[in-house]
């Protein structure tokens, strides 16, 4: 996908609405607007790049702070006691959105979610067991 | 966790065995024993960091550039067309070794499972539309 036609490169410039909740030179972060928990946060690199696997590693030291202060601001704010960081790779892994970017997944004490492959071979052997 | 008590230091000092599959200066790369589906493997600094929090944004690139050399080796080999990274932050989370690692998730066409979040919000959603 052209960076012209990327929604997270529009979010970026302020073309179309978000709820921006970190920003710094390089990266930002929003909420997602199809959350999957409460304070479910999108963090992405300013600039385009389509995965991952395009994404160079010289912005990795940034990512990973960005990553850090997300996480730690969710934690301080009473709005996770852990939490998952996921990045999907390619539509068939569930990515939506060809800019990369990590799902920070906020989880709080008592919550009733959880991240699993389901269909996975660790599933599988849980209802075995049962 | 003090690092003596470490599984995954105790794998990288090979005390414990495991099926190694990538290696650089500052990070290794293990099939998971206990895998999610084919091909799962855990990619990790060599010294002990407990979570992702506690990580020096330092080894971002270097941690950025293991983990795409593990998923390119896995897509060169044929075994995996997409691919999730899923980095478990506390207990709560699902993180069961505290020494801060990465899931490489390989997902090949035709694979019936999926990372989800089940009992999150876009389950219950998708349930409301059924």
């Amino acid at each position: 996908m052209a960076e012209e036609d990327c929604i997270f490169c529009k979010i970026m410039k302020g073309e179309i609405p978000s709820e921006k909740t970190y920003e710094d030179d390089n990266f930002i972060a929003i909420l997602d607007i199809n959350p999957d928990m409460e304070n479910h946060t999108l963090v992405f690199p300013k600039k385009h790049f389509e995965t991952i696997l395009d994404t160079p590693s010289s912005l990795g030291g940034e990512f990973l702070d960005a990553i850090k202060n997300v996480a730690l601001d969710l934690i301080d704010k009473g709005k996770a006691d852990a939490f998952n960081v996921v990045f999907n790779t390619y539509k068939l892994a569930g990515q939506l959105v060809p800019h990369v970017h990590a799902h920070i997944m906020p989880k709080k004490k008592g919550d009733d979610f959880r991240l699993s492959v389901v269909g996975g071979l660790r599933e599988k052997k849980r209802e075995r067991k049962e």
